[in-house]
């Protein structure tokens, strides 16, 4: 699993009902404290995640079959929670609440 | 899932009937404004996309199978869609009418 | 499976009865003798590990779910164990009772 | 799926009888015009592929299984095909003819 | 699948009974001529390998499993054999015997 933070999002006719009408979201993996640490990412969103969220994602496709229940649904990456904080050492490094 | 620019085609005789016949593009994953961000990689079409389309890609066998219906289709890359749009904080910045 | 130094912890409110009340740690990829190797990953704990431990750790979604015994839980990384001590080419290089 | 050259082989006693027998090819991976882009990786052939050809070859458990009609082998990475022709922006950059 | 040196081995109280008693060693996955080519990572041994030598590993659940025989085994990474020779363009470039 890794943290994104929603830079933006994506419209393409993904030709598979199991997609129609969800958002798909681009992603820009960060590191604890916000760097950007790896390249961009489309995710299926199933959290209510919107562009500036911090957001947990993972990358493997059972997960994200298993999280939408259709077990036929062509998909990787999925957005399972927006981040309410991240510690690092002992200290607060992000709160959702401050933004 | 990640987006790609089509920028060519492959010709390789694989030797399993559930690819007979289907196109095997070359993609470029690029980011949301298109600069190239990773190693080229070669995709099985389910889009009827061609070259210069921009489109979003997944690379798991289970999705390119179940997409396919070919249960034992040797497959991993799969184009599942050409992009309509893309939408970088709350601007856009790709338009597939515009080119 | 990697081995990783636990640096902090993630909060967020996953929508997947799985992982309710599970601690999600940060973890940061090193090589044996402790160098940074990799960028940071969120993993489900199941060895009591804490911030400052190293550990080894398995992303692969089939591992996990069988670890926590729910086969539908949305999961990749997971922390297998606490690691007592590493040994390269023949020398001990970390001792987890010296910390 | 990616491209490689097949620039080598690797003699190991694998001790599964699924791989009794069977090539292991060093695949060294390279983009569209032949240019090195990842590290090399180790494959199962079956598609009759020798030193000096371009390949295609695919990553993923699953598919190698069932390529080889063997539930339980233990492949990874497999070659699934000589590569005829590639098309970069509609011109031909390989041609195996002509080597 | 990817050539890799045994250079060392971990201790974890893993806390699954399919791995107890089991080596975990500490992998340096090289190039052809030995060459570090990628970060270390952990591997359950399956050949009887120790520090100093070559080997095959595999870095797929199911493959993992199925050579252990244990389907619920949490394991991602699995040394497959010793590595023999090497030969790269028609030129052995490594023999067991000579180290």
């Amino acid at each position: 699993m890794f943290l994104a933070q929603v830079i933006g999002s994506v419209v393409s006719p993904v030709q598979h009902p199991s997609l129609d009408g969800r958002t798909l979201l681009l992603l820009r993996p960060v590191g604890p404290t916000g760097e950007r640490c790896a390249k961009t990412r489309i995710a299926v969103d199933r959290s209510g995640a919107g562009v500036g969220d911090r957001v947990l994602a993972i990358d493997e496709g059972n997960s994200g079959r298993q999280l939408l229940g259709v077990p036929d649904a062509p998909i990787k990456t999925i957005v399972i929670g927006v981040v309410d904080s991240i510690e690092l050492a002992g200290e607060g490094v992000y709160d959702h609440r401050e933004g």
